[in-house]
């Protein structure tokens, strides 16, 4: 049911498995746009498997997330942890950490369009991950 | 049936009528990303209706689509027309003449990337487009 769902949801190519360094469970990139001009950052579009999340991190010039399917949650540090559906968009402010990811049951799809670099920082353990 | 293939293409809100002095046909635009920052680009969806096409037009700066649903036509002046389908990305750079728009048989859903201005030109005829 879970690859079902996947199906119905993907617009954009899966592309490959994102390094295991920075997520917890299966997660995939494809990079969509990465030409100079005319945008100053370039777009991957990520697909989390069902509780797939990327570690905590934060973007130094900050990140645009377009929700294209499934269910996820984004979480800054000291705060609720939100609910994302097909549709949401998201402005991440520079330099808040944060993580993002499928929920237990769905998978998620999001448009990332990041300018400037991702500070990677430690894992979204298990034991917080399942409180949600 | 148009209606049904619409309903499933549809990942951000349609948003209302475009503007008809720059469209053939109904078309929709909600836009999903305005913020200052950090993109140098506001975001908008568009919505062709099958048959609907923009007016022949260029960006100042340039502009970035992404495909999310059904199948159209995207143009450049002097060139013939490329059928565009979900999942396909098209960077128009500055001062290119083009339209994009629906095939007779499709709606058609892009993400429009606008960074600076856009320079509206003459209606794309009927005559020119049926010969597609």
């Amino acid at each position: 049911m879970a690859n079902e769902h996947l199906s119905n949801s993907t617009i954009f190519p899966l592309g490959r498995k994102v390094d295991p360094n920075y997520f917890i469970g299966d997660a995939y990139l494809q990079m969509i746009f990465t030409d100079p001009t005319p945008l100053n950052a370039p777009i991957g579009n990520v697909t989390f498997a069902p509780g797939a999340r990327n570690n905590w991190h934060s973007h130094q010039v900050g990140q645009v997330l377009l929700v294209t399917g499934g269910e996820g949650w984004y979480q800054e540090e000291g705060k609720p942890a939100q609910l994302l559906k097909t549709g949401d968009v998201v402005n991440i402010l520079p330099n808040v950490k944060h993580w993002h990811g499928a929920t237990k049951e769905s998978w998620f799809v999001h448009l990332a369009i990041t300018p400037g670099q991702t500070n990677w920082l430690e894992p979204v353990e298990d034991e917080w991950y399942e409180k949600l």
